[in-house]
């Protein structure tokens, strides 16, 4: 029996998504993989592994991660979320868990992921939410780093936003769409695609705040883009501030409306 | 001379806001008025002592409390906020800092506080962003939560809100708006008053998610303020879910505009 599971978290202090114990062991590894695992195989009893939508780095969020898994276990759907809820550390929940087809895998159906990223803009650095928030104390032009980010809607090669570590077979991802809005002191970059290579939104948010700042002109993004070359982009901006808000699938699959929808649009 | 200061802080872990060390000392204590104490006295070079807008609680969080000193202490505008904001731990950093008249008091110059009480409202506890939420499980009817409240609206002897701990002379306070709303699967309560007892808001909200969850009916409230007895209204909410968004001075004291405004109105 194959189930799909939606998990929020606060990836705060943990060493991001992916497992580091070896297979075939459940060892605590400050990973939130190996967190949900075993909380899971405790439920089942009988170990679980799981499969994810997106793999967060260090310190990012998820409002909503997708995994799925495998189970002989027999046990309805309110034991999954409240008893897998009641045996995964505080900075973890369980949002929903629904039974689907064999075929159905987190990573491959996925046809868009959504990330939103968060930067307080304002003299001095946060107190309250600064577990969500990276800070910029140069005053920032949400309209000029808006602008910007259209050059990187479509399909395009995001070699120049892609990390050194990246390990996938090329670069061409479709970005659906990425809005750039203010809220007070806040600036907010949402930005939706197929998929993500490796740091790409934190790299994307990188140049766009050098744009933001007015150190570069609003046709860097698109120069940047088109020259391919990591080295001559923004840094990556910290992990922090981001948070994925979760992944979409085909309405084939059954999964709930949160994360439901063959639209690819924002 | 006299100095009015924005701060905000997450209460998360902290004592409240009441220094609980003796007076003329500045030991560290878990509370948030020595935290700042101790890092503006750095930033003076003198002991420096301050008096807030509004005590909060242990685990409740402000979005700009705002306190008054005296110092001798020469520096700037710019010396004040980003030096306090440099020796201060983590979860606590300056908005703002002006200098005020002599008679400026930031306790007894407040003509309204405002708070936010944040509730999510689903099956699983809060993993993301659980410092600031409290959590209720059962569904909660937000339109009978705000039809009820607003019979707290007005002068009114708020007896039946008022902690048994709480030292203010007497129960009558000026609520000047309380609006509940939802967002998604999170209720908002937002309430104004001139001032609030001790445990006001929590204790509000405590029995308004009693009317939420059809427990009692949208008239309770009404009669909970009439019968003024603490004993028959509900719980005291969870402290994580409160925010103080700050308080309300006249214009005449010249503060920066996110406390500034004789309009008592939301």
């Amino acid at each position: 029996m194959r189930f799909a599971l939606g998990l929020e978290y606060d990836g705060s202090g943990y060493s991001g998504w992916q497992r580091l114990s070896p297979a075939g062991t459940h060892a605590a590894d400050g990973s939130l993989q190996t967190a949900l695992e075993i909380a899971l195989s405790k439920v089942a009893d009988a170990r679980i592994d799981t499969v994810c939508a997106g793999r967060t780095d260090a310190g990012v969020h998820a409002r909503c991660q997708v995994v799925h898994f495998d189970t002989d276990a027999v046990r309805d759907e309110r034991g999954w979320v409240l008893g897998t809820t009641t045996n995964l550390p505080a900075a973890l929940a369980v949002r929903w868990c629904v039974p689907v087809a064999d075929d159905f895998s987190a990573r491959f159906a996925a046809r868009a992921r959504r990330y939103r990223y968060r930067i307080l803009n304002r003299g001095t650095r946060p107190g309250l939410e600064r577990q969500y928030l990276s800070w910029e104390r140069m005053p920032l032009d949400a309209d000029a780093m808006h602008v910007a980010a259209q050059a990187l809607r479509g399909e395009c090669d995001f070699s120049a936003f892609r990390s050194i570590q990246c390990q996938a077979g090329h670069a061409r991802r479709d970005l659906h769409d990425i809005v750039v809005t203010r809220h007070a002191d806040e600036l907010h970059v949402e930005v939706q695609a197929n998929a993500f290579l490796h740091h790409m939104v934190r790299n994307i948010v990188g140049s766009l705040l050098l744009v933001g700042r007015g150190e570069r002109p609003v046709e860097w993004i698109a120069e940047l883009l088109e020259g391919r070359d990591r080295s001559v982009a923004g840094p990556t901006a910290p992990a922090a501030g981001l948070l994925f808000l979760g992944p979409r699938y085909p309405r084939q699959w059954g999964l709930p409306q949160d994360v439901c929808g063959d639209d690819t649009s924002s």
